[in-house]
């Protein structure tokens, strides 16, 4: 590994500078923008490293860059995605969200850190593989998709018309990084979500507030919608919610108590007095790991700039998302809330469905996972520590758990700061390099696996 | 008045375009804009005119313009506005919101209906009657104002500061206009005002919402606060808030039943299957002219833009109006609002004070109530529809109702279609000519009444 890490050093120029285009580039899902400019830039990357490349698209759909290289007795699948979230609001980004900027360390930049930071690391260490070993001790194919942010809208349909490519040992995931303690991780699972939006209409356009004597007001409607949705003790009060929930095994349990504890860090972090029914400590994670959530990602009515406006909206939006664990079905969720919301007298508002994904875990004992764990070890210098499932979200359970392929994560540049989804993402560049260094060993470790 | 109404008629191009220039001037109070140039126009306006004019201004508050002319035995004070609206959303604006435009005999233009076309049409009277009539047979003396939209926030100590410009025999108010079923009307009350912004506070920043298993969520923690301000009934229960309410007299009762009722028409406008808890005609009324609200005028947080975004937002706001009746305090209600949410379990949410006002009442009997009727009856025909109030507010109190000033509305070109507050605000230019000459009748009945 030493010609390995020379090279990287060697070319750490080249490297950073095809990072920042990558990220300079916007790819917006949840606003078609830029997506086909930067599927053409995975998909040229990849050829020019000399693997075969499909561009892969299902009616209606942003393409999925699909590449293959090298061969040997395992294939792994590595998936990541090139669409990035939203940048708004963008008054809070300290430099513009599609000009990356490095400060202290950290390069900012919208999707630096969730994905395209740890998609291009992953490509350039197959460069540096191929350029210091030859060829590849193994076969990967790349699973590179751009609907990741907006809950993969086509993923599911797409695993089904081209299941002879997801075949596979097993499945290096997006995701990657280390613990707000500073530990190296790998998770083996990821949570569920159910993206919905609530809208409640009232008169054909915003009337003076004068009439709101008489006139329906949408965004109460709404606000008293959304309080049957979730009661303030944190119960999420739709029926049924709660029936498919399978409780964590033993080995999950166990695994629990192996996680070192970081909910100063969290607290100092957030800024916040303390977690929600001042949860701490194990009972927090357990939570935090193992239960579904309700969350209202966005609100928007009437009047919303400076100052008083006194109008009647026309219309009232919220945003939600529900995270999901084994075995709640998205869809369900679905018909459980609008089921909810005409018994309460609330047919009137209506659902607009965005994603929906299943909840996925993989066998935390899997060759995959022990190759991962390897090579953290190898280039972290300490052994990783081992999450039975991410709190977060991804297309998981089509991708790896309908197939049996077990998943790990790891070879990324995820720390507590990286503020993904929010302002000022960003990732610090010496996690770049040793996630590097780390993707190097991993794919060395699985080959013997 | 055929020598008026034909000046009127030869100076149509001349006054339209004048209209046009004002309208086309942006002033928005709630954003600061345009302020110091709107009053410029109007200072100027009235020097032209022949008026003196002082330019007042309370430490941190715009101008307000007064302007005298005329000589009599009775004193009239007409208070207007050059303030306007915000134009959001501009998306919905079929024209640009300062820029005037003539669609079906209607102008367009963002505050042509609230409030300066009005303001524009009375001084083209004075201007008119002048040209026709040589001096005025009483005093005018014009208070006009730059902060009505955001609450008339400095007026009040401005009346205190200069109660000896105020001092009249009768007032004519801002508005004035005809019933949805088209018939001239006559105010002689508004409601009060009480606007604040409740804002409830959560993480530093944005944070992605896998989060929400452990972190407390402005958003919900806003829509549970307001949940308990006002019941789906639509009961108001902050504790007090009805206590101090005047109930009408038997004078406002019978001048209900006087009210042609309109109920179809504004169902139709509106596009509303019904009024709130089913109300209709008489008691519809009754609410609506005699009833405190509590609106939500806006809500915001997170992420409102298209499509899905997975963040629990770091802060949630709603912004929200009461209208207040006779005997209320807007003072009292801030303080009951802060007793309420703290005896919930809201301490955390912040409450942002912008307008307060209360509400006024005039003598429905009164000279300047009498001459605005007989002006109507002699520039549309007919008699027209006394309200003992308005639903909408203005900064009656402070301008008439201390001082014992009877006030009226009248002189207006308010029809049903407006849209004042909201997108595509406009007047029909034939109300603005017959408000015109039903000003010049109020000058010759008032002087005489």
């Amino acid at each position: 590994m030493d010609h390995f890490a020379a090279y990287i050093d060697a070319n750490q120029q080249r490297f950073y500078d095809e990072l920042c285009a990558f990220v300079r580039q916007p790819s917006i899902a949840a606003q078609g923008i830029g997506m086909e400019q930067t599927a053409e830039i995975v998909r040229s990357r990849l050829e020019r490293m000399g693997a075969e490349v499909q561009t892969l698209r299902l009616p209606g759909a942003v393409p999925v860059i699909y590449g293959s290289l090298g061969k040997g007795p395992r294939t792994l699948l590595i998936y990541d995605h090139y669409d990035v979230q939203p940048p708004e609001p963008l008054e809070a980004w300290i430099t513009p969200p599609f000009e990356p900027t490095l400060r202290d360390g950290k390069l900012y930049a919208r999707g630096v850190a969730d994905n395209k930071g740890n998609l291009m690391l992953r490509l350039q260490a197959v460069e540096a593989w191929l350029a210091t070993n030859g060829d590849l001790p193994l076969r990967i194919n790349f699973l590179i998709e751009g609907e990741e942010e907006i809950g993969s809208v086509h993923l599911e349909a797409f695993c089904h018309e081209y299941a002879q490519l997801l075949k596979s040992d097993g499945c290096l995931w997006e995701t990657g990084g280390r613990t707000p303690t500073e530990q190296p991780t790998i998770h083996c699972g990821a949570k569920g979500m159910c993206y919905v939006e609530l809208v409640a209409h009232g008169p054909a356009y915003d009337l003076h507030s004068a009439n709101a004597t008489m006139v329906p007001n949408p965004a109460w409607r709404l606000t008293w919608a959304l309080n049957t949705l979730k009661t303030a003790d944190g119960h999420i009060a739709i029926p049924g919610f709660y029936d498919r929930i399978r409780p964590p095994s033993t080995a999950d349990l166990q695994a629990l108590e192996r996680i070192p504890l970081d909910d100063e860090v969290l607290l100092k972090d957030w800024n916040i007095p303390a977690f929600i029914d001042n949860m701490q400590g194990l009972e927090r994670l357990k939570v935090h790991l193992f239960s579904p959530t309700c969350t209202i990602c966005g609100l928007v009515a009437g009047y919303t700039g400076e100052g008083s406006k006194t109008v009647l909206p026309a219309e009232a939006h919220a945003k939600i998302d529900f995270r999901l664990v084994p075995d709640m079905d998205p869809r369900e969720v679905v018909s459980q809330l609008r089921a909810h919301l005409d018994q309460q007298g609330f047919g009137d508002i209506e659902i607009r469905e965005f994603g929906q994904e299943r909840a996925a875990r993989s066998d935390i004992n899997a060759p995959v996972v022990r190759a991962m764990s390897a090579a953290v070890e190898r280039a972290y210098g300490e052994p990783p520590v081992l999450f039975p499932t991410m709190a977060a979200t991804g297309p998981m359970y089509p991708v790896c758990e309908a197939f049996g392929t077990p998943v790990t994560s790891g070879a990324g540049t995820g720390y507590q700061g990286t503020q993904i989804h929010a302002p000022n993402e960003n990732i610090r560049m010496d996690d770049y390099w040793a996630a590097m260094r780390c993707m190097g060993a991993f794919i060395e470790e699985f080959a013997k696996a």
